[in-house]
């Protein structure tokens, strides 16, 4: 298997902007996302601050940075990490039942502005996911929900329906997965996961509905949960100022290392963030 | 006397960034520094690394800085700042004569690179001086000598030289004073600045010349020399993440906050340093 220099998580402008400067510096890099880069660009409607492109809207800042990549020939894997896993001289990322090999990692995955439900932590593992793919053979022919947070959160469901018995499919935005026999669209707002040892059933302000688990997909998971033995500080990982992380060849850079949450400022770090991992690889050498 | 919210020093893309998003934030700003910009943007031949503007020379990239500026009706003091003084509950900027006064200072003022030449921190004060329009009057009518490296140094040479008895200007660029005839151009490699108790001459690789002062004019300034009470690491100001000082209301960031040196990461921390700022003018109130 392919072992990359650099694997980069997120293409936000902290991951584009590391992979950007991985690049030029000649670096084999796998960068993981959406490839219509991060939604939290797309949506802004404009950007005052980005100095050098005045009075941009997100589309048009979006546009910019894919011909960024183009140029450099960067290319996007579509995929989503559900774990880091450090594993001495290199990191493995799951993806599925797919494992990607790095001798170092940035992640740039963004942060989770949502509360966490009611439940949500304390059933993580034992009837709440954050992973359709990694976990949807768990339930094979079972009821289960889907809180619906992601942009690629409805698909997720149409992949689960047709593994899972049914799917409940709780949308917190405006895309909903096609019309499917087994997947019932319940349009409120969930309050609380419920159980005893495993989680039994969701209740919104609507009601109270069974299930055998509850797959909360949201574009950015908590960093503790995916990365496991990273200092965290809430929901952001802990960074110094060369955005190394606790972890030895881990860095964070953008949002999930900590406010301001700015597109600037997410690019400059991904900018040294990248710096640090070339320093980081020639100890390697 | 006008108090600032927030005076910037420094016009790379560290400040400029800074001005941006404290101006959007609705603050008085000072935004002190040269009109053509930092002088290291300037003379990049390609930046490559600048996400959203591939392949871009210095010229264009000051450019583009300058149109986003006036766009915002930001504008530039061309004062250079030879000290910054906490005061308590502000800050006093000494420019010359003149104080400017702000509630919260950024510095952004770019790194020393040049090596400090011998005995030049041994005699700083007692025969070297980095501010021709500071201490000029200290040696009305005597000889003395200038190391010309920064963009107006030829400029103060020939200010100097109309208040003292004679120069000896030693250039490290291409811009040369006017011709003078009490300027004498001296084209050797500066060595050593020699003498007991105070400066009595400098060594070059051509000799040696009498001298009551040195006046060393570089673009940066080692910033425990015109901060007192600052906490540095060499060459650089020790920031934190959100790019504070360990003087309360002073923020650093770009090269003077440390490496890497790029202009993206600067511009990055700017955008950090004037929240920081904003959020610390709050506490004001």
């Amino acid at each position: 298997m392919e072992r990359y220099d650099i694997a980069i998580i997120g293409t936000g402008p902290a991951g584009i902007s590391a992979a950007i400067t991985a690049k030029i510096r000649g670096k084999n890099i796998l960068l993981l996302g959406s490839r219509d880069l991060s939604s939290k660009i797309t949506s802004a409607e404009r950007i005052e601050n980005y100095p050098g492109l005045p009075h941009i809207s997100g589309n048009e800042l979006a546009q910019k940075l894919s011909e960024h990549l183009s140029q450099l020939g960067i290319e996007i894997t579509e995929r989503r990490i559900s774990a880091v896993y450090a594993m001495g001289s290199y990191f493995g990322l799951q993806s599925g039942e797919d494992i990607f090999e790095a001798k170092s990692v940035i992640v740039a995955s963004g942060v989770v502005r949502e509360k966490l439900i009611e439940g949500e932590e304390k059933f993580l593992g034992r009837g709440v996911s954050y992973c359709a793919t990694c976990d949807a053979m768990l339930y094979k022919g079972k009821h289960v929900t889907v809180i619906g947070s992601s942009s690629d959160a409805a698909e997720e469901a149409e992949f689960l329906s047709t593994v899972v018995g049914s799917v409940d499919y709780i949308p917190m935005n405006d895309i909903l997965p096609a019309e499917r026999e087994n997947i019932r669209i319940i349009k409120e707002k969930p309050l609380a996961v419920e159980g005893t040892n495993k989680v039994s059933a969701i209740r919104t302000d609507g009601g109270e509905y069974e299930t055998n688990c509850v797959f909360v997909l949201r574009d950015a998971i908590m960093p503790d949960k995916f990365i496991p033995g990273v200092d965290t500080d809430g929901a952001h990982i802990k960074v110094d100022i060369s955005m190394r992380t606790n972890i030895t060849g881990l860095f964070a850079c953008g949002d999930i290392a900590g406010t301001p949450y700015q597109y600037i400022k997410a690019a400059g770090q991904g900018n040294t963030a990248a710096l640090s991992a070339v320093k980081y690889l020639n100890t390697l050498k």
